[in-house]
């Protein structure tokens, strides 16, 4: 697929069918993911494919109360009040709750590590970070990657975080080392929610030029170059 | 390109062409990183677009003080003692090094943003993140968009941060709020540099089958589906 073609229509996917994801695809979009820069060229990631439907499952449990806790907090302090009146809010959020009654049984979960290990002084040594946007700056590009690739080959994806509300649990499950942060549980299979475009902010609200506030008006009319 | 082209051969890019960059590639790199997933759909991104020469001279007075400062602290610390015996580590240091002393006249400068006040509950509204793994999620894929669509129109790039160490300065540059925060400082322009393929870690090495240190055997042999 055309690289524009595959950045345009990306998009969160949060219903898959059944179908089982081929090995060669899983290769394919974690070879994808490792080619993502690292902080000193290190290379700090790791990924454990969840293919066991037990485990899966018990990960559906854990991400369901986890949503429904979530969901919970949102409503009581309407945490969501400044995105809930977008256009794109309920239908996301349905979205948000279907992955989360589905999650269990999603063919594939890959959950994508950070190796503080291997991040040097950018790791304070203790679990904490000395430079979080380092840091996050050498696992997340790979994620990224990961998600472009799996449309190129057709398989749905989204990247979700909640996982970090029972972390202890997760970690249990998979047997993580302490030096492995859980950033990313990325659900992976061919999606039942179509591909297609998305719909973003104009570049004239989120881009400025030379200083904030400053208008970068040859934007508006790409075809006058400079 | 192909999408597959491209990320297989998207790379550090540290040392740029004098050639102006097109306004309509720019456009085309930051659409591209606005097609990015954020937490809750909130695209809590913001660039500042740094094409004047004054300003770019400046940025890269800083950031060459910046290289030195670091490069004394490393080598007085022996803070890459676990990286520096790698085949990749004295190249990658001589790039940027080079990219140190030329970012002032790199055409042009993008600084990435993460704007705290679009990450709702996410911020903890007193600068500080209560979620960092989904803040950084939320800007962090845009950037590697960006760098992707770049290499797919030509252009070179390079992720960096290491104006975390002189932000205030730069926030006083470019007049930024409070609120946002300066995640990424990407150089863009023509490569002097060859784009190429990357060397990675087998997966073999970084990829776990449900349970950590489990292989997943069928990766290193794809042509064997499931």
């Amino acid at each position: 697929m055309d690289f524009f073609d595959v950045v345009s229509t990306q998009r969160a996917i949060r219903r898959f069918l059944p179908d089982p994801v081929p090995d060669a695809l899983v290769a394919r979009v974690l070879d994808a993911a490792t080619r993502a820069p690292s902080a000193r060229g290190a290379e700090p990631w790791a990924f454990v494919v969840v293919r066991d439907a037990g485990l899966r499952a018990e990960i559906g449990r854990l991400y369901l109360t986890a949503w429904e806790t979530a969901g919970q907090f949102t409503e009581a302090t309407d945490a969501d009040r400044d995105v809930k009146a977008a256009p794109h809010y309920g239908r996301m959020m349905r979205g948000a709750d279907a992955l989360a009654r589905g999650l269990g049984t999603v063919p594939v979960h890959v959950v994508c590590g950070l190796d503080h290990a291997r991040l040097g002084p950018i790791a304070d040594g203790a679990g904490g970070l000395r430079s979080p946007g380092a840091a996050y700056s050498s696992i997340l590009p790979a994620v990224q990657n990961l998600l472009l690739a799996a449309r190129a080959v057709g398989l749905g994806t989204t990247l979700t975080t909640l996982h970090r509300a029972f972390e202890p649990a997760l970690r249990e499950l998979l047997g993580l080392p302490d030096t492995i942060e859980p950033v990313v549980l990325v659900p992976l299979g061919f999606p039942r929610d179509r591909f297609g475009a998305t719909r973003r902010r104009p570049l004239s609200d989120v881009v400025h030029l030379d200083r904030w506030g400053t208008r970068y008006a040859r934007l508006d009319a790409p075809e006058g170059d400079s």
